[in-house]
């Protein structure tokens, strides 16, 4: 694993796509257009940031690289599932998702909902089995974390939150939540995952649990102001959404100028929670105040 | 748990309903509606087979009330999900289930895709949080288990595969595929959670999953017919859609007189395959019995 973000970030995104092209090889038979629908979306795309993480993370531990990457994929695939979901004609309607077409765009509804569940689906599976780890107790925990990241207190529950969101004023206090669980829940769980297959012990991830808190914050406020300030062709989906759909933001309850500021103090924080590590962690740190500077 | 079969499916619904009521508490946040959305699908409404499968089967080993019914409430929370993700417009476009609105028709289509995506994830928390059983290793098996179940090898993969049946002429092999995926694959994880409960290793459940087997081919031939000639009021749903539909199934295929002496057939091969349990048995092989004499 390099330790240069670049280095680390093509790395990354060319294993999950060779992890996702293994698992879902296309069957000869009746389901073919079911793979094909999931492999659109969960191959050659997206930051694959969750991925980054787990493997960072892992990397503080010598983690053994097939272990990582599995857990990895199966971080993304749970991503993966939630973006073709929120795209459908009845959650947030969109036409392009990473420079593409979305899946029901692509093929149609029902095998929109049938690729989002199998993704779903797979990631446990993924996880669940011992060629992602000998040890029962760091698969069941690794379960356990994501279950809980992907259900109705992590990015499911955020999203219907977001839902209301349209119709509903809700305070900084709310949208901070609703963020947590959207997207930071996510997150959290990817740090979570390479902590977890570093046996590390919870008592010892005070801080990278503080790392993943606020730059999972850091991360959602640059998402609305890339979605208020950044370029269509570039980001490969559609912008401008929050302010259309008059949704309360860290952006629209801040503006952009104490967003911005506030997300460089959520950057920093992050950092300096990773004080009891040296050099090993300087991807992770790299990694936040990437997020900052994404452009898509 | 009591022996007899109706007893057993009376003392079952109560329990997951029971279950469901714990674990679906409405929290006083915006999520209340996607909780409420939960609680409409899963409580008070069913047969609840595969949980009494569950039941039935770790009741073979002594295993305790409270692992059973977690297990029981997972595989039936899997279920649920399906149902609210088929009834969708854009897949079966159902307006009733078990005597009342579908999901999205008494809610909306979002919530109704987000309710079936957090039961999703509920169904593996459930399994994987110690509550369910002290031993990782009986967990694990058991997400492993579901996960497989779930997927695009099982239901997920079965429900394309039923929707690709209604552009597509398949054979009598086909649908016997499509139908082991997308019915038999959560019924053999039902019983083989019980299997699993009960510590008994893979070797010694040939019988049991003989059983399943032939057990969720009889259950599709039952639904097949009562698809055809049940009672609508009496079944909750609506009926006649295969032929509508002009989908091939195990009915179109074989005619009511074939397909009826196939379901007889299928049920005694399960009984049979449960010759070296005694009378501690004797409710699974009820439950074959009733699978074909039921009206919903």
């Amino acid at each position: 694993m390099p330790l240069t973000l670049d280095a680390a970030l093509a790395d990354v995104a060319a294993e999950i796509d060779r992890q996702f092209d293994q698992l879902l090889a296309i069957p000869d038979d009746p389901r073919a257009d079911l793979y094909r629908a999931m492999r659109h979306a969960a191959i050659g795309g997206g930051k694959r940031l969750r991925p980054l993480l787990v493997f960072a993370t892992a990397n503080l531990f010598d983690v053994a690289r097939e272990c990582s990457a599995r857990a990895a994929t199966a971080l993304e695939a749970i991503h993966v599932y939630s973006l073709i979901h929120d795209d459908l004609p009845s959650m947030d309607n969109d036409d392009m998702r990473r420079g593409k077409p979305t899946v029901h765009k692509m093929f149609d509804e029902a095998t929109a909902i049938l690729a989002g569940d199998c993704l779903h689906a797979l990631a446990f599976e993924v996880l669940a089995d011992p060629a992602t780890h000998a040890d029962p107790f760091v698969r069941i925990e690794l379960v356990l974390d994501l279950a809980r990241a992907a259900g109705p207190n992590g990015m499911a529950g955020g999203q219907i939150m977001d839902i209301e969101a349209e119709t509903t004023r809700f305070d900084l206090n709310t949208v901070t939540r609703l963020q947590q669980m959207k997207t930071g829940a996510l997150i959290s769980a990817s740090v979570e995952a390479g902590a977890i297959l570093g046996r590390l012990p919870p008592e010892g991830r005070v801080g990278l649990r503080g790392y993943a808190h606020d730059l999972g914050l850091a991360f959602q406020i640059a998402d609305d102001l890339l979605d208020a300030e950044g370029d269509e062709a570039v980001a490969g989906k559609k912008l401008r959404k929050d302010e259309v759909a008059g949704k309360e933001t860290f952006l629209s309850l801040l503006g952009p100028e104490r967003a911005r500021e506030q997300a460089r103090m959520l950057v920093d924080q992050a950092i300096a929670h990773l004080h009891s590590y040296g050099k090993e962690a300087d991807l992770l740190r790299d990694i936040a105040r990437f997020v900052l500077e994404r452009d898509r």
